[in-house]
């Protein structure tokens, strides 16, 4: 790509220094033939690379070889017509950028002819995403570049709405599922709705907070579209007992003592505790336990857990908004967090994790055992 | 940015006529004083063309003037010491790129100074970063952004190789955790290294598979660098158990039919099956189980769970090399499973998933029920 430059004798320099240099590139993604190239004109080579890393995030693996494959297919596609060539490209850029971990082969040209003769739509398409913790920077490569080929998005309450800034502005956006204690919209709503979305030719994506096949209710949704003979792919997600997890600095596991770790759901179908709750489980001082949307059952819970011989000293924390900005640990025990997380005037997703693996939780460092610990000042002061 | 090819006379052509031009440009991204260019070396202009709208869609609308900001506040920079300075364009380009619909002003790089300042990264910093189950595109956004920066990269074996990629050539790489059966690098090595790099002012990626919280041993890890006053930094990944459920397209739990889902290891640390296994946990026809490192103990662990009374019938299914290329499922039950298992001869990261949801698993669709299922044809079969 530079070549022509150095032979004019240009300097180019990648490092940025803007006074050494007549033409510049602050960063350079390099999947040859496809050439990126990010130039901040020597302000800022920071942000040129984190850009760098964005874009890079945005490629899939296999973009190269499609490139390439562009350029030995371009004099076939020549001989199309100016419409039908325009098309060809279309769905060649759609395919290349959505599917394109694997390499190309001499079919999907022969498809892509076919199509664009036929001009037939695609018979659609959902992709479940697990939208992460909340935090967007823990969104996977695979979520934002398939949010990024999205039609239409069809998100739960939960989800934190920067992960929807990932998505085209053109993408349709549907808040359709709520979470937590409130009134659920209609199951069979949702499911008519993306079948027929991606019936339609949408590229449908279902996007769910955490990870989508923990708590997700995913299994009715994906009956229906297998019902319906819809494809659909599954993109995994950092749930939310692994995002506070990583905040309070805390392995959920220990060798000896932490082997099992469980999740649970603070709540059955019809919002309240079930009461054949798995108390064997539960009570086990060995296992770590992560209990999703506790706060409506909170003091249900642990009176259970407390009448059923759980030590009232064992460590439970709940967090709020867990790795967003506004997150917030509340540091108690079994005996205590009912009154402590009921206290909080916070809205937003909560999940309480409940062990003895919580003793080496990140606040214990700042000496005093606190009830109540705002994270970002627990973050500050961590490595003190 | 291109006054001096202009100069020069070298010819611009951006609608992509190979022929026409020596020098190539896709498409133009122009925020200046942020230019990203894109060139398919002709191939694909169409496909130049998608990647610059997916490129205009993911940059906030004010990051021309934040741009233009780092180039003025430059100068103040520069009297920054290396590493402050280098921690300062990090932040700025953390903050530009996370919150820059606003424009920037002169309080935000006093914010910048202050908070760059008070920073002991000087101490050293070490990133625990999940590396997720294996296919790069499931690491998060985060983990590539702290690779990207790190000075050296401290891995386990079972991470794949394709994560590696993502850090910067110059990085250095070690291979430090062995895991599985095999015998374990001594860990207090592992932490003196880390500790040690760090104080040397290196930014160290300690790289884990899956997720670092979920059986990754980090919690000595994590105690050695607090000691030693190190600052760390932990960023979750998507853990084997959610990569095989994704590939499965099983959700894990179900509302009413598996509303626990649990997570433990298949070997104490002997190696061994735990003499004080909690059965009464695992028997749980209410549960979906995963057994991680499973194949050492898998006859012992099924042997037991058939006289703790577990249904000979329940689903049970062994997953090699989850979410790679070469991921192998083997589907079974609990009185199967161990036959199949060991059966084959597949290397790399095994997991099994215990219980009934996996009745629902993707293999189901291809109608009669196949004791071994390769993922790639499984994959391949799933909407019909």
């Amino acid at each position: 790509m530079f070549e022509a430059a150095r032979a004019a004798g240009i300097p180019i320099n990648i490092v940025d220094k803007p006074k050494l240099c007549a033409f510049q590139f602050g960063a350079i993604v390099n999947r040859s033939p496809l050439v990126v190239a990010i130039s901040t004109d020597g302000g800022a080579p920071t942000l040129a690379q984190a850009l760098r890393s964005r874009i890079e995030a945005m490629l899939p693996s296999g973009i190269a070889r499609w490139a390439q494959a562009a350029k030995d297919w371009r004099g076939r596609v020549s001989r199309l017509g100016r419409l039908a060539r325009g098309r060809f490209w279309e769905r060649f850029a759609d395919l290349a950028l959505a599917a394109a971990d694997r390499a190309p082969c001499a079919r999907d040209c022969d498809t892509l002819f076919r199509e664009v003769r036929t001009d037939r739509r695609d018979q659609g398409h959902v992709a479940m995403v697990g939208a992460g913790p909340g935090n967007p920077e823990l969104l996977t490569l695979k979520a934002v570049r398939v949010l990024r080929s999205a039609d239409v998005i069809l998100f739960d309450d939960l989800v934190a709405p920067q992960v929807l800034d990932f998505a085209r502005r053109e993408a349709g956006r549907m808040l359709v599922g709520k979470s937590g204690r409130g009134p659920s919209c209609r199951q069979d709503e949702i499911n008519g709705l993306m079948v027929q979305l991606a019936k339609s030719g949408k590229r449908v994506v279902r996007l769910k907070a955490g990870d989508p096949m923990i708590f997700g209710r995913a299994n009715e949704e994906i009956t229906a579209l297998r019902r319906a003979g819809v494809s659909l792919e599954v993109v995994p997600g950092v749930s939310a007992a692994q995002g506070a997890a990583a905040s309070l600095q805390v392995s959920l596991t220990k060798r000896a003592s932490a082997r099992r770790l469980q999740f649970v759901t603070g709540h059955g179908c019809d919002g309240e505790l079930p009461d054949d709750l798995d108390l064997e489980a539960l009570v086990d001082p060995l296992a770590t336990t992560a209990v999703y949307m506790p706060l409506g059952t909170l003091r249900a819970l642990t009176t259970r857990l407390l009448m059923a011989g759980v030590e009232p000293g064992r460590c439970a924390s709940a967090i709020f908004n867990a790795t967003r900005k506004d997150e917030m640990v509340v540091a108690g025990t079994v005996a205590t967090i009912a009154d402590q997380a009921t206290e909080q005037q916070v809205s937003g997703p909560c999940l309480l994790l409940i062990g003895n693996v919580l003793r080496s939780a990140a606040w214990g460092l700042a000496g005093a055992r606190r009830n109540q610990v705002c994270a970002s000042s627990l973050k500050n002061g961590l490595a003190g």
